[in-house]
């Protein structure tokens, strides 16, 4: 059964340019083992042409998946290659070599040709003009709420960090941040991405609680004046609280109150 | 009865130099009334000197108190004033008259004489060497664990914006962050200042939570074609639906889902 547009959905995938050699894209980790990514079907997570074609494809299926220039990044066009001057390139003018990406006049270009103090400039996408295949595995559809709203969670805190946790009970989801992430960049777009995705693809949701929580540290271990001397420390409570390192019986101030 | 060391009481002052006119800090708001200020008594939220003195206070009175230059902002090094060239000001170097306050290498100074290329440059804090009167009033003591939370929050908050609200239930403090100042610059570090205060004059607080909550948009309202009919459209549903100022039948898409 093909999947319909607003499905959350599990994939793995791999891309190349046709023809090509090198990985576009995979899910694949450092470890060379795939870990599915969420892409909601027909939404425009993924280039046009994929997204097309995911939603003719069936959960658990594996496909092979051509998308034209067109529906992935774009026709060549001839006059986006431009000589420029060598000198306009400032400091970095030495050091460029054919193939670099340079990013000139906010415009991201790559180098195709250097000499007689001119390099010709490619502001087309690297990949425009191409066909790009995808070996794509659709691995599972997400249908329960809960799982739903944890996957856009993971979703939209990747690459900010680990350790955030999402509860669903009723129609509101708390969603916890570890408090090493309290101060991470691109925290806060990131919860105003997740809120956009999550009140779009998990209407069960009508409240969104994002909580940081901080802990009282425990209280310190105290004893009476009285209770630390029974507790066998040797006669001289004057001793008994000298400095760590000193001699036998020491403790570390704060460890007992008076009585 | 005199304050206790780690007392929160809410304080009205104004400050100003012994001797002169002008008003160096002040509860003052713009409109002139008084707005009471949290301070913890004897924690270094105030100078030194009017710490001491505070402590000596009791609820509801007024007291004129005189902090001398060593319990307020120091005495008058005069090797902390410096002639310099005029050009290490850079661009500043034609605007400054005397009296400006300057940003010299990271370190804040006045402005004392310019002549000659040079300019005098006094490094002392601008109210060294002065005593400090301020007309005091502590106006109460906050004793309720809720109350004290809710002070602490208040002005942590302070200079971020204002609506947060604090909610004490057991050990745990919920702060709900107004939508207004999620992306408001210094929120985390706040978050942790209050964290730091909370702890350590709230020991009732053990879980400090801050929630920010979106809710979803309410459903837009609908109803299906029949639904429509049936509720009293004259004959023409489709004049019915019309956008002001459109033909007849034109409506806005969505007002209605097909039944």
């Amino acid at each position: 059964m093909a999947l319909a547009k607003g499905s959350l959905v599990m994939v793995e995938y791999e891309s190349r340019a046709k023809g090509g050699e090198g990985t576009i894209e995979t899910t694949r980790g450092a470890g060379g083992a795939h870990s599915a990514r969420l892409v909601a079907v027909g939404e425009g997570w993924v280039l046009r042409g994929l997204d097309t074609a995911l939603a003719g494809m069936s959960v658990g299926e594996r496909r092979s998946i051509e998308v034209p220039p067109e529906g992935a990044y774009g026709a060549r066009d001839p006059k986006k290659v431009r000589m420029i001057p060598l000198r306009k390139l400032g400091e970095d003018a030495e050091k460029v070599t054919v193939g670099d990406e340079i990013d000139l006049d906010g415009r991201k270009g790559t180098i195709r040709f250097i000499g007689s103090g001119r390099v010709q400039v490619d502001y087309n996408h690297r990949h425009a003009g191409k066909a790009i295949v995808y070996e794509m595995h659709v691995v599972r559809e997400l249908t329960g709420d809960a799982e739903r709203a944890s996957a856009i969670v993971d979703r939209g805190m990747e690459g900010i960090g680990r350790g955030t946790a999402a509860a669903l009970s009723g129609e509101t989801l708390e969603v916890s941040i570890p408090e090493s992430l309290f101060r991470a960049e691109g925290l806060q777009a990131a919860k105003q991405s997740i809120r956009r995705d999550m009140f779009r693809f998990v209407p069960a949701v009508r409240r969104l609680r994002f909580v940081e929580e901080h802990l009282a540290a425990p209280p310190k271990p105290t004893a009476t004046r009285a209770e630390f001397l029974a507790a066998g420390a040797s006669g001289d409570a004057g001793q008994a609280r000298k400095a760590p390192g000193a001699a036998a019986g020491l403790r570390p101030p704060g460890q007992y109150r008076a009585p």
